[in-house]
């Protein structure tokens, strides 16, 4: 949902000695390094400086390629989609409508080209490593389940937002992973129209 | 849920020539085998004499361990409970309780002294292989789903039991894998309360 910068970056501009310019795969080296940050270090105590000093670059080359900490998250965990564009559909409209806004856009993201490509490689990155586990629970919490369980403004809401998560990471599972029948190959219209009501009643029933 | 045979069986009995007698791994030895014929040849396909075969041993000493082929996968995959009790569980009982007696009956044996663990390790080797998705998928369908579906007798009743098992499924991936909070030290009280009403809503809404 967010276009991807893939261009390569101004070569060698900061001219500090120690840090490296900007060469061919400079973006790729820079994920790597975000990875490794995020993992020893969790989401909130990863900065794009450290980061950059990770990557052996300048924060500026950081900065170039990923406009905000939250946009390098996303792109090193290869989400299919921006947490924080999703939180903003969820919110945005009415309230008795919320369990369908959820249910069609996380379908409409995990069907697309790439979408349940990149599904089955979260929830197996998830259950092969805790550290990534740690790094999506944190980064999830922050970009998506916080900003909506915000906006729910119950006491309980996060209760409520993390067993839509659960129904949702299930049905990825499901679907994508396990290919149980009939949720394997039911119509994104069927899914939409039974997961609906289901997710309306856990954030306001 | 159901008691483990661990006593060695009669050595030698059979006699027979190329058929080894049981020696003191047996039955280790048999459930590997399983593992092996059920990745191979799936579950419907694998039968206790191709069990017997694989493993080198009478089928006799097979039946010995395993009172069937139900049983030889139940231990196969280290499953936390017998899917078979469970599904009775869930099938008796008044038909507007269902969803509270799933979430009960679930709940209650991953949180058993050594479910949660099963667990993990249930969603990881789902997770890892094809060939134990694809075993798991055809095993629980057999076992659990498909019986609880045909006590439904509704005609889309594979579909809502499916969509129960994406709940459950995701519960378990959230609060033991992921452990996003507040569903990862939620009171399991908390947990049958807030998942009855929704998985009722799958199965007769």
């Amino acid at each position: 949902m967010t276009a991807r910068r893939t261009t390569e970056g101004p070569a060698a501009r900061s001219g500090r000695p120690g840090r490296r310019p900007g060469g061919p795969d400079t973006r790729g080296e820079i994920l790597g390094a975000a990875r490794k940050s995020f993992a020893d270090k969790g989401f909130t105590a990863t900065s794009i400086r450290a980061v950059a000093r990770e990557a052996g670059v300048d924060a500026a080359l950081v900065h170039h390629y990923f406009d905000s900490k939250d946009e390098l998250f996303i792109e090193a965990m290869a989400l299919p989609a921006d947490p924080r564009q999703i939180a903003t559909i969820i919110i945005d409209g009415p309230r008795d409508e919320i369990g369908r806004r959820i249910a069609t856009v996380f379908l409409r993201v995990w069907e697309s080209p790439d979408g349940q490509q990149r599904m089955r490689a979260i929830v197996r990155s998830i259950a092969g490593s805790e550290e990534v586990a740690r790094l999506m629970r944190e980064g999830i919490t922050q970009l998506l389940l916080q900003p909506v369980s915000d906006a729910l403004d119950v006491p309980d809401a996060p209760l409520r937002v993390s067993l839509v998560a659960a129904q949702l990471m299930g049905l990825a599972m499901i679907r994508y992973l396990l290919e149980l029948e009939p949720v394997a190959s039911a119509d994104l219209q069927t899914l939409v129209d039974r997961l609906a009501p289901v997710l309306q009643h856990h954030l306001t029933g």
